[in-house]
């Protein structure tokens, strides 16, 4: 496997080149098989010190990185932000800076800011990971995306990605949708009008003509789609009260079977987790037969190991099984 | 040593046989010696992973869990209510299916809630590990209670058990009179009247005719006991203000040397911890002979190493040493 | 190399030998090889429980350590004040007696009272590092000053090293006091007039006759000097509010290109971190040559591997390529 190409950080989708999406997804692929082995662990970076910085709560993001940091062996040291020299009014590049001289050799951070990993990443010379940023970007969460979906339909060209929700505050929406595009497939998105893009930033999302489209109504968006995204609202992010409110939203936006008659016949459904249960997915829609939402879960780790293993390693061949 | 017994899960006392008990003790107290070496550790759980999913504050409990996990080389993820998803308000199941997607194999969980671990056991196809439910039951500690006894006294046959204090809110009393008498000792509880078993209580308790007696005097529970077991008064569960006064607890149910003297000559002291000093135990207790509170925190890692084994190993004979 | 002069805890540099003092440097210095290897880690303390008992917030330190532990292997547990035991309050020599009894083989603390550290060693009969004791002594920091210290100048005799800031309220000026005293520096020490120590204290420091000296115009301390040390302003640690106010304190105390134009061409500009920018250094003194500020977040690393391996094995010669 050729990781000749790798890049330096990965920061966001808008930055990688369709040939380093691939190549991630390629090894995260092949990662796969060692977290299948009854001793799910290769010695690969024993040593290695990888931080995670998050200072944002998060479960899944935080452990998906630990236990793929782990399974290649690698230590781990995780910073929250409670509890740290943080509440001492440090600024966010001396931290950095600190971790690198106690050891660190990547640096995985999730922040409240948009932006903060490429600040970062410009003042420090070890990789740096974006875990999300604000409401910019998820890219490592776009690129498990991408490959549970290369898992089951093999292939990304002409398939229409439907992106169903708060398209504006969701940089889960803004990685996929730049992601899709990038390997080939189009992306139309639909939400409450408020939280879809506006004519301007819908230019800045659309990377080839016809590539990308706000849809009014939902249906538009879910009609013949290959893949349906339904995102989480985020009550956290906007301002309370919700317009509209959950049970609103759950008329116009939320998926149940009805909307699903839609799609195409095995068409996936995809969903960022966590999940709000009778607001975005009806709890029926649990039983649909290709609902992917815990094999994102599981991509997640394989990707993410790709992704250290790429940045952490000096771009030679790397061979699976040793 | 046969392993082919095992249960699938470790949920409560109620529902183990006396032969799965005493497998664990067995285990346990074999274990021990791994402990005991200059490298205290083995790697037969090399790469596997275990989550502790924590929903109420502990020490020794999760420190114990996760120090037994260590000695057998598996990882650990460590998740706390605070700072995860659970803020964005996740269902409990949800949560646990995304930690199995993530790699977990095994679920050591503390909830506020009884019967938490049983509904995700019943829903999630790994082993599940109940490291204290609300005020149901607390079954590794009753485990690691056992193999203090066992160690000290050989045989639990015939032997009385006195338990002291808040029978009513403790999952440590609950899984104790279950534990001892299903290995054939009989158990004493006494305490504050209200914080007794009512007689519908007692009669679930009873597993054999003379096996649990409710005591409304401290002294006829003592009074020759082979082990005496006072509780945690724990003002964090029940309604305040206290009543008993913790001065009112010291002076009716509190153990000083007096108490003690009613015992039998060697008998046991013991206590789940953490203390509260001059309320359940004078301090003066500390310096009774065979007091062994400390020999519980010690076996609780070894009773831990013994579960994790059991419910992670395919059922083969198990080498301490190799 | 030889370890059996060891002491047996590091609670403060007062009560350190300056051939304790200059063997621990000696061992920082040649484990500072392992810190650079592809794989920064050896497997002398591998299977080894370390417990970082942690009452106050912190990164650096407590990184430092957990990184330090892992570089050699060792095992650990960490205990912040939140989310734990000592909230169903739990005594402090009650918790480190169950920390022990899973299996801690040493225990590094940090707490809010001055002497906690001491207390504890004096009570349990494993190795204890004191991590900062409230305002007493930060004795592993001085170690890592040091070391930073002699990297770059050699020798400690006849130096003059300038301390500046909040004298009274810092353990790291106090542990720094004395561990350049003894091994043959003299120490001048300046800040707000009462932040400096009284009269009585400064016969405390004064550890050799001439070795130490209270100035009340900060060029005095800094004429000169070999090594000057800028002081965090602490605005937790004093009552608010601060007298002088932030600005006032940059322009008395703090340090910016023109006060570096007193000291000897090629002397150390340290600090402890974490820094408060524009109060005791100015932005602009990041670019000063021969600021070691990261070095020393560095070599804590090294000194604390130094430290661990020191007080964790026998006293055997250690071979560090291995």
């Amino acid at each position: 496997m050729d990781l000749t190409s790798k890049p330096q950080h990965v920061l966001d989708i808008a930055s990688l080149s369709s040939e380093e999406i691939n190549s991630f997804l390629e090894l995260g692929e092949a990662l796969k098989e060692v977290l299948k082995r009854p001793i799910p662990k290769v010695p690969t970076l024993r040593g290695r010190l990888v931080v995670l910085l998050f200072y944002e709560p998060s479960t899944r993001t935080r452990f998906s990185f630990d236990r793929a940091a782990k399974a290649l062996s690698a230590d781990t040291l995780t910073f929250s932000a409670k509890g740290s020299s943080i509440e001492k009014g440090e600024s966010l590049l001396d931290t950095v800076k600190n971790l690198k001289a106690i050891g660190a050799e990547l640096i995985v951070i999730r922040h409240p800011m948009e932006g903060a990993p490429h600040f970062i990443a410009k003042h420090i010379n070890i990789p740096v990971v974006n875990a999300g940023d604000g409401t910019h970007e998820h890219p490592t969460q776009a690129l498990l995306d991408l490959l549970t979906v290369k898992e089951r339909l093999g292939d990304f060209s002409g398939i229409k990605v439907a992106i169903l929700g708060d398209i504006k505050h969701s940089r889960v929406a803004k990685s996929d949708i730049l992601a899709f595009q990038k390997m080939g497939a189009k992306v139309y998105v639909s939400g409450p009008a408020y939280l879809l893009p506006t004519p301007l930033e819908e230019e800045y999302f659309r990377i080839y003509p016809g590539g990308f489209k706000v849809c009014y109504d939902p249906k538009e968006a879910i009609r013949d789609a290959d893949v349906v995204i339904a995102l989480r609202v985020q009550k956290e992010r906007h301002g309370k009260p919700l317009i509209p409110s959950f049970i609103e939203y759950q008329t116009f936006f939320g998926l149940t079977f009805k909307e699903l008659e839609l799609i195409k016949k095995g068409a996936l459904l995809m969903h960022p987790g966590p999940i709000n249960w009778g607001v975005e997915l009806s709890p029926e829609v649990e039983q649909y037969p290709f609902q992917v939402i815990l094999d994102q879960v599981e991509n997640g780790v394989a990707i993410r190991m790709a992704i250290l293993l790429k940045l952490l390693t000096d771009g030679k061949t790397y061979e699976v099984t040793h």
